[in-house]
């Protein structure tokens, strides 16, 4: 049994775990709002960079705090860090073992800002640089490709946002998570036929707004399990010239969820479609795109902001499957291990 | 004759134009200076958003403030924007009339930040919306992909740097630029030698620091003039999963310039070239790699901060190679405008 099959699995419980400790959290986003901070800078590699992406739209939006990502290598290789006293400096990394997004929490309290980690590992370098930890509880993760800690590190970003700013319709809706999660794992089915034509071994996704996270992550697990080559785009910057690169039988994955960006979105896809690219639609709320290849569509009823989270394992089922078509083992990718320390 | 190519030649000619007038910038870096902001958003679409990457680096190493990348969803569709009193708000467009970019200065502005539009085109919407204009003077680009507006950009930036915080040798080693742009257009044997090994339809791009911007531009140009889907990542994220993708034929290309970066480069490089990857240099005052596949070896003797200007001349050399080797026309690369205009 595949380690990150089952992994995938168990996100509904893990989300359910980590929201009954969402008291937790709480003293942390008063400590924030009493600070007042100017901004919020945002540290991490590989998912949870994706993580952090859903934090810049999540945080900006709900708490209209600019946020920034960092730059790790100023911190360590040039020894030249912005100066960050005001600000907010968040670590995310389920390891909390990578010395590059731990220098930069370090720089950071050092010049008296306020320091979170958000990770798995509370025992962690990265947890003892910081002011306060935001402990994932996600248990241990076996397979190298994340997915359940990916997941816990967007509710933990959410908890800290409602913690900072409180809103109880916005609580309410991080309970339906879980079921929200468990609907997507009902729709196997649809990302097995969808992964059945994805021969690879090029690949572009097409999100914007709150889920270019999800679409982010979507290329990022279809790389790093797959090998496929997948890329990117919020359906804006795709315009502003990578949409030259449709054609040619490359497959497009649209991500999109009901919500002020879907128009904009669906207004793409539908240029590629009558263009004749072949595209898919891993949606959730939003109708069925027409002509499109193949769709994992879900009909969750979380509002937009919580979508990273279903779509998420949406994402990953896919990848999981692409990844057992080609006939390679999602768990160990060929060059990974679990733990990747840079500077 | 392409009018991509010949605006590649142009580059320094049109640097030392805008070196000429760097005294326009003086009273904007004297302003920012004064008003001593907390932070600098960045709005840019495309190829100008690569040009904002440079920025994150040189604005945060060279003054100390931190730099984060705008999200303009949030100003138009989502009609959230952050809190940007205290800040200085950038927006980087050669066309100056894509309505999001124009959003976020916009709004900046009527929160009372200080904003700066960084443009071909003084009489556009972009330029009406700031306090203050930069001119990139680089004369009419015909050519849909950007070559010198890119490169100009660049150095606005990096004036707007020196502006802030004067720097006699910053100053003096700018005026390096145009003849080392000039040694790299020398080097069009080495892009066409390159590129005639570049089949496609998949690359993948390695850079780290001032030249992930570089590795970053490279993607896209490749993309949008040759088809190719290409992917850059920091040699850091690379090692958190997509190093897995390394393999079956995938070439990379490694971008570098000698500097505090370039050990972790190499490093990253040689694990690759051990694993039987092709791989391909890209590089400015370091040493050759040993067993290559091809490279582009300059030796300008610019500091590493200014190498994405040389660079950039090698990475456009080489995309417009492929694009003509594939039998494409650089200049109207399929599905795109010059101008592009989204929200």
């Amino acid at each position: 049994v595949s380690s990150f099959r089952a992994e995938i699995a168990e996100q509904p419980e893990v989300v359910a775990r980590l929201l009954d400790h969402a008291d937790a959290v709480l003293p942390i986003g008063a400590a924030i709002k009493a600070a007042n901070p100017v901004g919020v800078l945002i540290a991490a590699r590989g998912s949870s960079d994706n993580a952090a992406v859903f934090a810049k739209y999540v945080i900006q939006q709900r708490n209209r705090l600019p946020v920034a990502l960092a730059a790790p290598s100023l911190f360590t290789h040039y020894a030249a860090p912005p100066r960050l006293a005001g600000y907010c400096v968040v670590g995310v990394s389920q390891s909390g073992a990578s010395p590059d997004v731990t220098a930069v929490i370090a720089e950071a309290r050092a010049q008296g800002s306020i320091t979170v980690a958000i990770t798995n590992h509370p025992d962690s370098e990265l947890a003892a640089a910081a002011d306060f930890v935001i402990q994932l509880r996600a248990g241990s993760e076996l397979s190298i490709p994340a997915s359940k800690t990916y997941t816990a590190s967007l509710v933990a970003i959410a908890l800290l946002s409602v913690a900072i700013d409180t809103d109880p319709a916005f609580e309410a809706a991080l309970h339906l998570v879980p079921e929200a999660m468990r609907q997507a794992m009902g729709c196997e089915d649809q990302a097995r036929q969808m992964a059945g034509l994805l021969a690879g071994p090029r690949l572009a996704v097409i999100g914007r707004g709150f889920n270019l996270s999800t679409a982010e992550e979507l290329a990022l697990k279809l790389t790093e399990t797959a090998y496929l080559l997948a890329r990117a785009w919020s359906a804006a910057d795709f315009l502003h010239g990578p949409i030259a690169v449709a054609g040619d039988g490359l497959p497009l994955v649209v991500v999109e969820a009901q919500g002020p960006t879907s128009a904009y979105t669906r207004m793409v896809a539908t240029r590629l479609l009558r263009a004749g690219a072949e595209v898919f639609q891993i949606a959730d709320g939003t109708q069925p795109l027409g002509q499109v290849a193949a769709s994992i569509t879900l009909s969750t009823g979380l509002p937009e902001v919580l979508t990273p989270l279903s779509l998420a394992v949406a994402a990953q089922l896919l990848s999981y499957h692409v990844a057992v078509r080609r006939g390679l083992d999602p768990d160990k990718p060929r060059a990974l291990k679990k733990v990747t320390r840079t500077r």
